[in-house]
This record gives structure tokens, sequence and C-alpha cells, in this order.
């Protein structure tokens, strides 16, 4: 038993269970994949976002089909100078759940490294 | 092309490959589990840990085992009173291995919402 109510025991069931983590999100690669396109708001070519990553082509090209059949990522093909392009970005939907993803992720962080309470105690994983 | 650097599609090789995130911490549940006890630095008997993360009985076992074998978290099993207790807690390396984790987290968080940058421009999603 202690003294803030967030980490007792007793705590409603699930308090710890994070299920806005969604998994098509979740999974490390995608979430780099979802982190580029979301510091780059005009999308990135294939050959950039494959860089960032650290993927290869396979991989990122079946990471890329899992969000797109999700609706999370749109992928434009085009051609120019006889080479073909391949552009990523996120879709609006897609933006708005990776939001909420985020929202999920930061309250692991809050809650794992554990927040100020009333009289200035912490508790949970002192980073100092 | 952006202004600032660290978005610029000719970053360094990686930027976003986010290798801290261990796969044996980054697992939805597991993450559950180890904030779980982050939060609760004594440890926290296993029916407890068990309702907290919403888990049956035999996916945390299997959880507790990999997070064991790993040298993450400690189980103590103990009798009183004809019956059997397990308490789990993290382990000192634990410790220090998920609070590495976790700044790789708000990294991935910091990355995708984007920073202010001198000129007070933001990038990245806005939570707003």
């Amino acid at each position: 038993m202690t003294k803030r109510g967030k980490t007792r025991p007793d705590d409603p069931s699930g308090r710890y269970s994070y299920g806005g983590l969604e998994r098509i999100m979740h999974e490390r690669a995608r979430l780099g994949i979802l982190t580029s396109l979301a510091s780059n708001p005009k999308g990135l070519p294939f050959n950039d976002l494959k860089e960032l990553c650290a993927l290869t082509d396979g991989n990122l090209s079946r990471h890329l089909q899992v969000l797109q059949e999700a609706g999370i990522v749109g992928i434009r093909k085009s051609t120019a100078k006889g080479r073909s392009h391949t552009r990523c970005r996120l879709t609006a939907p897609g933006r708005r759940k990776f939001l909420a993803y985020l929202s999920e992720l930061e309250q692991v962080v809050k809650d794992a490294l554990g927040d100020e309470s009333e009289d200035g105690a912490r508790e949970g994983l002192s980073p100092a």
C-alpha cells in the first residue's frame, strides 16, 4: 500500500494494460516509419524512408503494405524521366490514430518514471 | 527539404531506427508488467500484477518467465499459512535497462510530436 492512489495494488483492473498501444503501430520498425512520416508532413520518398529507418527494401515494403491496408499511410507512385518514384505520407486518419497512440506512449513514460505527487515525493523510476 | 537539420531526408542513416527499443521490453504486455513494477519498487504479488495488467494466469506466467530469463525481473516464491505466494520485482540491472528503454521511448514521442525550433516553429504532429 502506498500513499498515492494510482499505484495501489487495488487500482482498477487493467490500470497498466495500455490498450491504446495498437499493435499495428507499436511494432518497432513501423514506429520508426510513422515517426519519420510525422516529422515530414509532405511525405518522404521510399529511399529516404528506407535510409532513415535503416530497413531493407523488402522489410520497408512489407511494413508499408500493412500500414497502407490499415489506411494509416498513403503511397503514391509516379514516373518521371523514365524512372519510377514512390512517395509515402501519413493519411489524415493515420495522423489521428498515431497521435492517440503517442498519447498512450506518453502515459507509459509518465507512469514508469513517476509524477510529482502533492507532497513532492516521487514514485516510479527516477531517471536521476 | 526542411529548415531543420534533424528531419532532412539526408539525415544520418538510421535516424529513426530506434535500436534502443529492445524487443523484450517493447512487447505491449511486458511493457505493462515493467511499468507496474517500476511504479511499485517493493514488488507486487502475482495476482495484483495480473489484475493491473489485465492478463490471464498463463499469459502473465509466460511473460514473467521471459523477463526472468533475461535477468530483468526477479521472482520470489514463498509459502505462508499453507498457501504459496509469488512476488515479482525489477532487478537492479532490469531497472537500468528499463530506464534506457524509456529514454528511447521519450525520444520517439519527441521526434513525432516535434520540438520547438529556434524560431518557435513546430514540425511533426501537433497535439493541439
